[in-house]
């Protein structure tokens, strides 16, 4: 049996380790034969296939990004199930895995509709995905913002300034939250909680107060209670003026006016989804790849692997698609006990 | 509320990030009031206690160890209920917050009868407590085994050698697990798993056979098939010689003596378990500090907190008593997929 | 002997290992007595001092920032030579150690010629002091932005992107020179070599012809070609547009638009000089306070501790005034003869 | 031009960023072409090659290890001079870069005398070459041996233990000197100073009095002053007793029988030489390949790159041998303030 695999969306810390225990368990386990489509959905309407033995996976798990290459095409737009059902034809190709985060899923749940047999192996390194508990590159984003915090500390502490570190999450906080918490925030802010200036120089003052340099991790996403969708649309930022950098550069001035405490920010940007994977993630990635191989031995086409507790289980496409997994407000709230 | 917090057992990452979060939100939310006890359970029999407040335990999450300090002391050696609960009165303490592991668990469960109220938090680096998904230290022992491995590879292709690891595990083999799974090791060695020479001789050469430097992963408790406890008791190793060092420096010459693979052994010890805790560890501490105090609000006494799934929950302490949490058959199976 | 301590300037990991190598020094073998400066120059001005014993020292090597705080308060604009004399008589302080970068020394060159018993530790995170090999806290800017870069190349390479760190170094360019060599940079733009932006595409596209996503370090102070000081005056950017973000953020849409490849840019900021010093930066910082208590042992007033070679040596403040060790044409061109 | 590259001797972080700045420069400056020898002079003499161009050395600065393989083969074993002569012969190699210790220099040094043309590349992880400051892979090792440090010292303080590293250093001190200092061990135990049992009893009470858990870094050839080399050849150990484990497994016990404070050691062993090299290394290393190619231009045959400062010098081969680098009397009792 051959398998063609895939890697789609932005890159993610434990691609690697997916599609090497995907390609030694099912080599090893059930003869199967694998090849790699480039650069995501792209390399699979454009035909374009690398080989992917175990020569190509020796070594790979502990490798950042993704041998495959990524894009985020959508296969939709360049000739959808009948172009990819196309392709596997001509070159053999049974069955997919698709390595990918929501906009993967959807296009794979179209194409399983048409006919196409493919399983699912989830992607999100904001951790925003319904079906999972947690799926592989959160982990490693998580550990990558702490320490970039646990640094910026002892700078504020010697230079007594509000020190604010802006992490991904455009739509959900999570690793805002689990950075944030980690690292000893006192104050964090995500987009599922819009906030006041108010109250965000209320806790920088508090922990000021006690003689700690206040430190915020905010999530890139976040907005300000007076913030509305109108502003971004007109190039303002959260202050009304024109926007110049994200909302990091944006609160600084803001709270250094207000509290009279120098701020500085720092955008840890594309560091945090690159680099070698926390142990953590290269575990459960290995284990997706291992149960991907399982799903397709099951025949369980239309479905995706996800992390419930400790177990592996295998979860059908639409369960994860349709609304982000936000970070509900029990957790924010039980964060918010340590602000200020 | 006066509350006394005590860590007891072996050291472990995020001990601290308990108490803190334990101590900020006692005081925060519930106008509560914290002594510690000094080294476990021995400074509660000894009525040796120490200030716990805001200054003590700011900045302290992501610190090593714990500022506590800890013993292996049994509070039935000194005293036991009558003798805890007179220094308890002694000092005003009208509740515990217990944070170790099986034996302090046992400790606590039998004071719970006898009258004190005590809550529980969770401690084990080896993963072995039944009612919990995970606790802190694991993940940072994991991260670190790991990231050992990853250095001994190299040297293993450099010279053709193979490279075993003997790492944290006398009873169970999580440790061994997921740090071999996640450097890509070629054998795992656990306690629940005895195995032969020639398997691992075999899986050794399989891998060497492939242009690839064995890995070998070993946890301090591996037994071979030939051994039993007569073994041990008689000071002989698992090859019926005069016993120096572990298991991983038995393996050794071995492993080389059969196979000619040159080998070498590196055990770990303790640098798995000191150190600043990974984010993971500090996430799940600071989350077990904060339900210790739910727990004392609800009067939850004789439970400990536990993480299932994403969720805190409270449990009685029997149940993560009396039976070890090993790698069942299903777990190690998978893992060994990718041996050889 | 009672010496009074002070750091100076921006924050630099190393500074607290400076500290307790003299205090444990003096303490130990001469039978002195320390006082530590609040704020840098500020304390001194304001006569706002803290105890400086064993216990404050303990265990702090490892602690990014300082635990005296610092500021960048020049002592001239606080009442000068006579104000300091004044302070330390009222505090019975005999001599002062210094430890800060060139303005910290040019001020504590104009004391000592005012009669001020000081010695001097030199301190530059950017490694542009004339005077010394290099000096603490170097070393660990260039690890972290060596480890931002290593992480920065998986995501290039997955997305074929051109990737951009903007490391520190206003006017020298040490720290991109020295992390754009270790992480095998296809471009290192510093502020000592303006480089026109067709020179820099080219390099950019030579690394994608051969099937490498460009990875361009570039310090904060570099400037293109086209660039004079009127551009920053005017508030326009490299490219004269109106100025948004720094010289990476000005590269990137311009590489992008010349060669088609997509780019993204980093700005490392602030998380480069605070946390843990690396195991160089600390020995080099303890060896410092150990060489500085010499210093004042031998009556070498107006003098600061360097490195040559492996040697610690004493030398007059003003040979580490008046220029700044920019990166010799030698260096530069040998890191070029790598790019592309 | 045709040049043969071969890494021979223990393995170092950093060998592969030596071979890749070799390669590049040679082709990119000087059309020349590079095949390398498996196995160090094993390759050498057997012809065992393999091609060395862009492709192979692309990206390997950041590995441990070295692609080429290493080993312990003398060329003198294999045939000599006559026989390397031939087989570079045979391949069109009309130079040969060494990169190895003592051991490769003297051979080396032989095969030049022979008319071979041969430069060389110091490589010593214990920075024990009399003719450069520093060579790469000591800065990672150090690094390795101070992380590992800093972890041992939180459990020593939870449990009020001393806590004994063992670091690699058969015959000199500095890995030890460095990451204890670095650590801010107790006391550091070194081969270059015999030491009584008594004096580092009293350096750990000494810490223990003063609140703090010893923490002692001892380099693996450190000898009692009461040991002779009859010791090691009876099989007995530093006291007298049948020989089980290194000189840290023999210190432990006797430090807890003398001083009544429980003691655990750990040897690190292989981790310190294996794994991605530090920036520093990675700097060196990369400087050491390209200047090395200055030499074949120079024709400085007999002659190896060298640290000396921030310059790289050429030097005769003789000037390394024949006497080792030990740690310097006066580095030692700088170091020695600091204990106890």
């Amino acid at each position: 049996m051959s398998i063609g695999i895939l890697t789609s969306g932005g890159d993610c810390p434990g691609l690697n380790a997916v599609i090497r225990a995907a390609v030694f368990t099912g080599i090893k386990l059930h003869d199967m034969e694998f090849v790699g489509f480039r650069n995501g959905w792209k390399g699979v309407v454009d035909g374009d296939i690398m080989p992917l033995a175990r020569p190509q996976v020796m070594g790979i798990s502990k490798q950042g990004g993704t041998i495959l290459g990524t894009s985020r095409t959508n296969p939709f737009e360049g000739g959808g199930a009948e172009r990819v059902a196309e392709v596997m034809e001509q070159n053999g190709i049974e069955a997919l895995i698709a390595i990918g985060g929501e906009g993967t899923l959807a296009a794979a749940k179209r194409l399983t509709d048409a006919g196409i047999k493919i399983v699912g192996v989830p992607k999100t390194i904001d951790n925003d995905l319904s079906a999972t508990d947690y799926t592989f590159g959160f982990d490693t984003a998580v550990q990558i913002a702490t320490d970039a915090m646990d640094r910026l500390r002892t700078t504020g502490d010697s230079h007594g300034r509000c020190m604010i570190a802006e992490v991904m999450g455009r739509h959900v906080g999570w690793i805002a939250l689990h950075s944030g918490m980690a690292a000893g925030a006192h104050a964090i802010l995500i987009p599922e909680q819009k906030t006041s200036i108010e109250q965000i120089c209320e806790w920088a003052e508090s922990a000021r107060d006690r003689g700690r340099a206040p430190l915020i991790a905010v999530a890139e996403g976040f907005k300000l209670d007076t913030m509305d969708d109108a502003h971004s649309e007109r190039g303002l930022d959260a202050f009304g003026r024109p926007r110049l950098g994200g909302i990091g550069d944006q609160l600084a001035p803001e709270i250094e006016a207000r509290t009279g405490i120098e701020t500085r920010s720092t955008t840890l940007g594309h560091i945090q989804r690159g680099g070698t994977p926390t142990a953590y993630d290269r575990v459960l990635a290995t284990r997706y790849g291992m149960a991907a191989i399982d799903s397709i031995r099951a025949g369980h086409w239309g479905r995706m692997v996800a992390l419930r507790g400790t177990q592996i289980v295998h979860v059908p496409f639409e369960d994860a698609l349709g609304r982000l997994k936000v970070v509900p407000q029990s957790r924010y709230d039980e964060a918010a006990v340590l602000f200020g």
